[in-house]
């Protein structure tokens, strides 16, 4: 039986804010990334939304950010590299440790926000982060964007990975994400989404806006929620992929 | 051969402003307490000071505390005793990650600040600090100031811990310390400071302004390197310490 | 026509993050506390809820509270008065700034969360946070709670102030607020909580839960907007006031 | 007789951490730009600059930078202008509160680190940002770099702005500074500093290190404090400007 992951972000409240039905993902997805107290996240939210998808069976990801809680991570900030990697070593291990307390162990890792924007195309960035999350645990699974820097990265440090596309996102040619805010850059429609989806695992390929094939590794597939329709489109897109024979398991990750 | 061990805080830098002499103290003392980033420290800090202290020998600590970098983690803060707790897990957590990717572990955990006075005499919060902390590392030795509720609670929970009297203050009557301000608070004196101390060891026993002797395990003597006159004295104190024939040593834990 | 003032919270958003419901709350209240940046708010919140309590008509007023957004500026903070004087000035003049651009200004400053507990019966502290207020301005008028000590230090100052009530609690006898979580302390019903405030207006008093009166002067009455009840309670709460024949005006504030 | 103004970096410290010698600097130049909380700064350290720079006479300055305390403001933020705007308003209404409450006011403004260096080169952020100081204060004084964009943005304000020049710094053919690191970036030698200084005083124009003039308006000179040696440089040049019949004296900012 064919597997596929679905990852969605999560545990992005802090404080006494809310954000996202995490709830309800937890009920859809199979891969959580869990923000880790810099731009989104606390000590309580962490240990609140590790126990919950640690009971829910999901697999658990530390998700770090910049620290710009105000921007929740999504402002770029010029920090070198040897630095980021610092930084992504101190949330993977205060995520590490948040996870052992729920009784569950942080597998995988990906970039948040703007962190994630550079890294794709800033291969010192994403070289930098990785390296360093493999230094903490050389079999963490690197969540990397399908086809971009991230991926050859990971490749190159002979990292486990799962390469991740969109739901919701459509692709330019390049097999880059067409720019919010244009034409064809949000797939709102659940049965749109689920369609495109299953062509591009069984195609084993991104399949762009204008028709082509971009040959892409596919392990999981990324859904949000944030709004009452995206965790909708995601518990839609679960049943189509379930219906088409898809078991939806995290991902094991391949070198 | 008699064995004690030196402890003092370190890595109380953040970004580019600068606390203590690090350097000086690492030719110094045993164990190492290291910021954790929430009153003191950060990413960069941390693992600038954990390959220092890995470097010198010196065994390696976290030292979390509120998250106040204003206060330096010296104002107490109203936080739940389960709420301490996660907040410990996840300083702990990124210490033990800044201490792998420097090649060493984080061996000990000492309360810093306000977070430690009140875990001094509040027992609920000096339970949940070790509690959280034991759940991350069972083999975790706690820095606890001896004769106190923190002691204790080391106890109570069968953890491994190093009992510790400071070289530069003054005892009461009830084993705690003289408030700085009153008279017998400070010992300025190098000389004075290490015949007290080779006099506490002796008796293994606290003894107070008063002459009186509180049976106590010592393990550990803290010194500080705030000011150039605290490094002057933590060195005095090392050679008096070593030419009455005790060896600088980590401290073991026990139980 | 008989005047009383009706007051809210507002601007308690923090980037992404939204809380209250502002725009239903500025249809219903006369003045606005505006959260100022360090337990809630920021730069770009303040400046959104400034222009729309400005376009509503509504009281414009400082908020501030400890510099603690986890924990919402609720957690109590030991910061001596001193230093709590300089913090209300530097989220005063922040707050001044920001409704000057809004095309507005701050008439109005009320302590926060645990900041206003801690007042409530610190007598030192009250008198350092309000004085630095008035030293910036002279003319701010103090929102106390009616019959506390943040009252007394008020009239001390010779500040304009104004007394305030709240719509959905219960007093005890001594004239504080019932704590959360025993019986009495909260008031869900719309109708019960407007006869018990009409009461209190018409006798010029405090009614305690006990029915004792203690003599009090009601210039405004505190109301909620974390949850829908809370919205509803408040509308209800001004159409009771309206129909009895007051007019719902912000404060003059009294001397 | 002829007039220029020194003005230098201040209240850089935060909590317990130190930076710079204030008090030194104080006695020399004529402006201080005080750190405002985001970059650097409390309310305590400002209260203490503030009334520090009012004692000696010194003009105060609001210096906002990005909120950024582990980058010292250095590392740039993408931030959108209005949100920068409203941020500055925010620090300089802090900071003018501040100012009040030690006697004074704030006279002038000058962006910090990263911001500062953003604007110089972006004319939508430079304008953003004095647009929105000159909102709160039609009368503050921008300090700009002479002869960048940030010159240019503030005569299209029709704003009051002092031009300056780094005593430390050599400049590139085109008026911008030679960059850290490349021969002819520092200029260490005080003397040299003065002699300089001097020569483009007379020029009214910018020196550049290839001997071409370019002319600009020239009312301050920044000087630093971080280093013994910069402070020793800053009061030799103070001497030299005096000796060659120039008065210290802050700038009045014209239009």
């Amino acid at each position: 039986m064919r597997e596929i992951d679905l990852n969605a972000d999560m545990g992005e409240a802090f404080g006494d804010w809310r954000m996202g039905d995490d709830e309800s993902l937890l009920g859809i997805v199979s891969s959580a990334n869990i923000a880790c107290g810099f731009h989104a996240g606390d000590w309580d939210v962490m240990a609140r939304t590790m126990a919950a998808a640690q009971a829910h069976g999901v697999g658990l990801g530390a998700h770090p950010g910049f620290p710009d809680l105000q921007g929740f991570g999504r402002r770029k900030m010029a920090m070198p590299p040897e630095s980021v990697g610092r930084m992504v070593q101190y949330q993977l291990g205060a995520a590490q440790a948040m996870a052992q307390a729920a009784g569950g162990r942080i597998r995988h890792l990906k970039l948040h926000g703007a962190l994630s924007n550079m890294a794709m195309t800033d291969e010192a960035l994403s070289r930098a982060a990785y390296k360093a999350a493999l230094d903490i645990d050389p079999e963490i699974i690197l969540v990397v964007l399908s086809g971009t820097v991230m991926e050859q990265v990971a490749r190159d440090l002979g990292a486990a990975y799962a390469g991740e596309i969109f739901a919701d996102r459509g692709y330019a040619e390049d097999g880059t994400l067409i720019p919010r805010g244009q034409p064809g850059a949000m797939i709102h429609d659940a049965d749109e989404a689920a369609d495109r989806i299953l062509d591009m695992l069984d195609a084993g390929a991104i399949l762009t806006a204008g028709g082509n094939r971009i040959a892409a590794r596919i392990d999981t597939i990324c859904v949000h929620g944030d709004e009452p329709t995206a965790v909708a489109l995601a518990r839609r897109l679960r049943e189509r992929l379930e219906g088409a024979g898809l078991a939806i398991r995290p991902f094991a990750g391949a070198r």
